[in-house]
């Protein structure tokens, strides 16, 4: 379908590569970056596919919004049926909300039981905030350092990953981050602690942030935390981490806030959601990109008497809730459950882990390999002791793979030295090869370029 | 269409009015209200009407997120082809941004020539906020009383419709509240001076404000200012009053910035934005709303320099101008150029305009008529003279004439007496007419009413 003259008519538009770059430098503003050194002009997507203006077909391991894959036919229908029948506000009733509402409580804990739904993460960890605000009439926010709540001023300045960047805004004194809790890098790490002893020491900075807060004469407003942290480098919580943060939050009246967005809809394969992993009930759950397969959404649930914390305010959301967005909903759910997408991303996020780490015994330059299901992270270094990160290297490892394997990775993390692994869900085992041996020869080829630079 | 018995199965999907009232209210924040004394459950729109489980055709007098009416067929084909072929972010190149910014930025004076894409006019108004921070590394922001920019924390904050709430958070000390401009009501009136003195007795309170914060040591960062004033009352701003306001904030190095979610896209009926009604150039124009007639988009137009303003950090918005959405857009500027939607705004504003002044005549207790194209506010008063406001009867009017005429109207302004009146603009002179006829018989019935009630 792609590469015919007639489509290609349509899709280029009279556009060459060149004068597409030209005009969208001059009409977009630089702040919403383009990927890879050389950026792709992408035309169409099917399943974990994406194709560009030449018909040329690359693996996407990369896109986790499109979670059910590219384009998937039944949200592409939910959708187009809906759109030409109605599409209006909240302030009607409608059967869509309501049944959207029913089917993603019912993947949660049963004191989650009450929805707000909105365009996006960021509108949703800004309505998240705005209850907790209300609910506890505190202020003082606890974060992760490097995290990332969203693109919005108020959860920009609650998202480290922002403000300590050197054009990035200040966090103001409300905000108190807190280290990561990173078995790898961190301050304490998986080679000197066991894993039961990693959750609560690294808690123990929430707890002492608590007592901060305290001692100053305030309370806590709220706690936010991924459910594994993406920004900070893909990091897994090690286990009894989120219950002894919850604990000292909750002592402290403050509301605690699981930050789903990145990973959730059973992208981490054993569970839904990731804060299940860790065996806690949030007090609110904050989700987007991949809620609607590409549909703009985003949702708040939450617990009755948080979501009524705002009294007799309206809180009015115009597209939010809307009747095309709740059928995109539950055409998602309802995929995840009929195509077995959790299951499938627990098993080829097993099998990438093990090949992984199987070429991290080639390889010393892949420090650390982490995850859950499709949600991987493989972090470089030039030093296995000194952990020195190979941000340079990560970089040209990941345009090498898109330039030469076709196949799309990121990067993340503080030092910008992880390889991010977040497929579609349809991702299957021979993509997962593909993307091993893709690695296997761009490691090669980079370190054998290493050896010859040093050499000179 | 609507109510053979195979619809009605699909529709009503085995719920009853009662039922779906009783889940939402379980399953749904109370934040999220319902309209109207009975709420509607909408099953179906189509152009100016809605239609209710029941089949019942409602007139459409309120939405004007569904600008070209609901379910205009070349937004959903848009949507529906451009989701079946390609639906990412925007870190790839893709023609449809481009073509959107490059058709966008051609409506708007030369100096706005860059865009970024968001999700919502909260998003837009969040991003204007962010960049006018940025810009001129100032805190301090000036907006009209009554104002509403959008429901995320810190557009709430400068919402004195939200602040002023007594549930509501309370305004920042950073942010200024002026005197709306309101001819009518406020502190300067039309029986008192003539149009031309308004502008600058009005944009006198924003050169003290920016007079105050110069003083304190400060300069402002920027200036927030819808075209027509929703909240507030649908109030045309006097003519000259944006020039002052801008001058005085430029002055002290601050931004300004048009909020035209609400009444952008021809709306006004005689320029496709509104403050070129006020012959002014915005340094940010926010947008969203009906930009893509229900499907989720928000637009920020500014100029290159502030654009850049965030330096090297990267703004990232998942959804935001993706190709669906920029679809959605070009859809819908398409088919207000073809279908003369600007015009028809014009013409049946002027008709509705003159003859809501006919009722005026006729019915004491209208006591302003007011707006542009088809954004219109009917202010109802108990007196002419002390104008004390109708509420109680603005909101049994509205109920009335949805009940007995299925015309569905809203209502707005501080005393929560202006019905508003901004229907989709494929609206009619003949629909301009039943809502003028069900205004005459439900203000002759409540005005019957209370001269019964007032002889008791």
């Amino acid at each position: 379908m792609s590469s015919n003259q007639s489509d290609n008519d349509e899709t280029h538009r009279g556009w060459t590569y060149e004068s597409l770059s030209a005009a969208r430098q001059t009409l977009i503003s630089p702040a919403v970056k383009l990927s890879y050194k050389k950026p792709l002009w992408i035309v169409r997507g099917e399943r974990q596919f994406l194709y560009d203006h030449n018909g040329v077909e690359y693996l996407d391991a990369y896109n986790n919004v499109c979670h059910l894959g590219h384009c998937h036919p039944a949200v592409v229908q939910a959708v187009s049926k809906q759109m030409a029948i109605l599409n209006t506000n909240t302030r009607y009733l409608h059967t869509a909300i309501v049944e959207y509402a029913s089917r993603i409580t019912a993947t949660c804990p049963p004191e989650l039981s009450v929805c707000i739904f909105v365009n996006s993460g960021s509108e949703a960890n800004e309505l998240a905030l705005r209850l907790a605000y209300a609910y506890t009439r505190q202020k003082d926010l606890i974060v992760l350092d490097s995290a990332y709540h969203g693109n919005t001023n108020a959860v920009v300045e609650m998202s480290p990953y922002k403000t300590d960047h050197p054009d990035g805004p200040r966090a103001p004194s409300h905000v108190h981050k807190v280290v990561a809790p990173d078995d790898y890098r961190g301050l304490y790490r998986r080679d000197k602690y066991a894993p039961a002893e990693l959750g609560p020491l690294y808690a123990k900075h929430v707890e002492e942030t608590v007592r901060k807060i305290e001692h100053e004469g305030r309370k806590v407003a709220a706690f936010f935390c991924e459910g594994i942290l993406g920004c900070a480098g893909q990091i897994v919580l090690p286990p009894g981490y989120l219950a002894s943060c919850y604990k000292a939050v909750r002592q402290s009246g403050g509301v605690c806030v699981a930050d789903e967005v990145q990973v959730g809809f059973g992208r981490a394969g054993t569970h839904m959601w990731v804060f299940q992993t860790q065996d806690v009930v949030p007090d609110i759950v904050t989700l987007g990109k991949p809620i609607g397969n590409g549909f703009p959404i985003g949702a708040v649930i939450t617990r009755p008497e948080i979501a009524r914390a705002l009294g007799r305010l309206e809180y009015f959301n115009t597209f939010g809730g809307n009747p095309v967005a709740c059928k995109a909903g539950l055409a998602v759910l309802d995929a995840i459950a009929a195509e077995g997408f959790m299951e499938n991303a627990r098993v080829v996020g097993n099998h990438l882990l093990s090949s992984l780490r199987a070429l991290a015994r080639k390889h010393p330059v892949i420090g650390d390999v982490r995850g859950m299901g499709l949600f991987l992270g493989v972090e470089l270094v030039l030093d296995r002791h000194t952990l020195e990160p190979a941000t340079a290297l990560t970089s040209r490892v990941i345009d090498a793979i898109q330039q030469n394997d076709k196949i799309l990775l990121g990067t993340d993390g503080p030092f910008n030295n992880v390889v991010k692994i977040k497929p579609p869900l349809c991702f299957t085992v021979a993509d997962a090869d593909k993307v091993i041996a893709a690695f296997d020869s761009a490691l090669k080829q980079e370190t054998q370029n290493a050896t010859i630079l040093a050499k000179l």
